[in-house]
């Protein structure tokens, strides 16, 4: 447990979900997110290797978050790294962004940040001491940090007009303050909403196998006293058949540049079913998080995770042994289903390639 | 455990859902669902309040094998009961009725074997003794459970037609053996398309919160080492999306006389996402679980079952403590949505109610 951090993060509005201490060298402390609801408990980073390990198992995750700890994690890599020359220097910057960039594929966050931190670093080269290079990319991680947190300000404040007051709304997977550096992107949309003084009501997919929805998300809801309910996944159909929600928000961890979007495993069947109710569907997720440089969806890697996670996701087997199993851990939502992706610019819509290059190309 | 039982169902392509044990007075067994796969146990049931109880927590589940349940239940509530007259006896008949009757209430299997029961020992009433009328209830209940097992064979055999060898196919919950007396109703499809020669790739859907395809479905095609795959619910429609299936087949808890369909939460969703993906939606279902008493799916009872299920599933707190839930046990897949329904009788196609008076109003 850190000194610095809070002990009970519960009596706190906002889950600090990164944070980097000054104490020394520097560290970085980021919440165990696969510890929630149950414990609440900080992991302490000293080194690339725990970062690393951090983004794989999912103890920090969300797109906006691993992309903070990626940058955080690179100045760990840096730090009492004796290097004899700029050369070795740099190369063992591409040594550390190499091992952070191959944490997990489908986010863009996550070599959006490594890419930003490597272009910093190359700008310096040369003119600058390494201590100097050290001291501007803790900045430029600093940056990347406090940016992430004012875009979940102005993606809620963009995002929260498309809600009405009275409404239901469905998310899916984590979206929030937990996966980001301040209350998140298609939950930021819940919170700014509530701040205006709209009381919504937010359903929960509880979001297989690993329960994001259900740990994460019902969590970050009651902590802030919005109205929440939790369904399983396969219950989202019948919520929207019943009339009970007017909307679907959802982060997101690659969008391409004609709009299709990778998210959590279940977000295309939400999309979809959303479609044939007249649901409309939102994406809520900062420009970092698109990829102009691929043209659509079926260009993004999908990461395929451990067949243990639907296995024996709770501690136990709940399926025969030796069973198959399929465990995408992404799936790409067409922009066709969705009606408007939330930046911190603004509302793009609709989704189409020329809009996203308006809004986005120019300013990334 | 019972000595008329065999002692490993593993070494058995058929399980042996239920059994009636003609021993003594006569008992019912049952396999214990809730805890498969870990563990197969033969629950010994001699009163209506045991045979009630594995009703309502899922020991025994599945339409066809919940009316078969009821009617043994029928018989051991009767036995050793001794009646001054017939007044007293049918009163006490009545009563068992109520209580098996209310155990669950979406599945119509059961109302209708109880109905059933209720009518041959009418039939008897006052032309009878009270031993006549006990015997004919049991020969009744076999018959019922006989019927059951001829009825899976013979929905395999229909069904089977449909289904292409090589063909991918998608299922949610369990609608196998355990479900009902022999080899099921949508599995009983596969089944017989295995013994026809045909090779099928089976998708399950783990089906939250109970996992009834995790732990029962995926064991019974393990079994007769059917080629399975397990996914969670929310990842189907990505299977579908990357072509991976060409039909979806599940079994009914009750249809309506148009055709409206109640099937295990998260059916319904499975059926839009299919029509989303231009994948026909069959139903398999024998004919006692069509309730031409209802105009449509409207008139359908849902059962709501303990949040617990969802945020204590697993044997541990997956969700924030105070979280509201909301449970639903069903879903109604309106008949648009199926292409045809599997009963006994044949191929019900187009899904009308014209179609449905015919092939089964008249029989039934």
């Amino acid at each position: 447990m850190d000194r610095n951090m809070p002990t009970n993060a519960l009596e706190h509005s906002t889950i600090p979900t990164l944070k980097w201490v000054d104490e020394a060298d520097g560290h970085l402390v980021l919440v165990d997110q696969t510890l929630l609801p149950g414990e609440l408990r900080w992991l302490e980073c000293r080194d690339v290797a725990t970062v690393r390990e951090a983004i794989c198992v999912l103890r920090v995750r969300g797109a906006p978050a691993i992309g903070i700890a990626a940058a955080y994690g690179v100045c760990l890599g840096l730090q009492g790294y004796h290097a004899h020359d700029d050369e070795q220097f740099f190369s063992r910057l591409e040594q550390v962004i190499e091992d952070l960039g191959s944490s997990r594929p489908t986010a863009v966050n996550l070599s959006w940040a490594l890419a930003r931190m490597r272009r910093r670093a190359l700008e310096l080269r040369g003119g600058s001491s390494l201590r100097e290079i050290r001291e501007a990319l803790l900045a430029e991680a600093r940056a990347i940090h406090e940016e992430d947190r004012r875009m979940c300000r102005q993606i809620g404040a963009h995002g929260a007009a498309l809600l009405a007051d009275g409404q239901g709304v469905l998310t899916h997977c984590n979206a929030g303050g937990l996966a980001t550096a301040d209350y998140g992107t298609a939950l930021a949309l819940f919170f700014a909403a509530q701040e205006a003084g709209k009381r919504l009501h937010v359903y929960v997919d509880e979001t297989r196998p690993l329960l994001q929805g259900a740990r994460l998300t019902a969590w970050e809801l009651c902590q802030r006293g919005i109205d929440a309910t939790l369904i399983c996944d396969s219950m989202a159909a019948q919520v929207m058949r019943e009339g009970r929600v007017q909307a679907v928000v959802t982060g997101a961890d690659r969008i391409a540049a004609n709009g299709d979007t990778a998210n959590k495993i279940g977000t295309y069947g939400v999309a979809v079913l959303a479609a044939a109710h007249d649901i409309p569907f939102y994406v809520a997720a900062p420009t970092s998080t698109f990829d102009l440089s691929i043209p659509d969806g079926d260009h993004i890697p999908i990461e395929q995770r451990d067949p243990r996670e639907v296995t024996h996701g709770f501690g136990r087997a709940t399926a025969p042994e030796g069973i198959k199993v399929y465990n995408p851990a992404f799936d790409v939502t067409p922009a066709r289903l969705i009606k408007a992706i939330i930046c911190e610019h603004g509302v793009i819509e609709p989704v189409t390639a020329e809009r996203i290059a308006r809004e986005v190309g120019g300013r990334k």
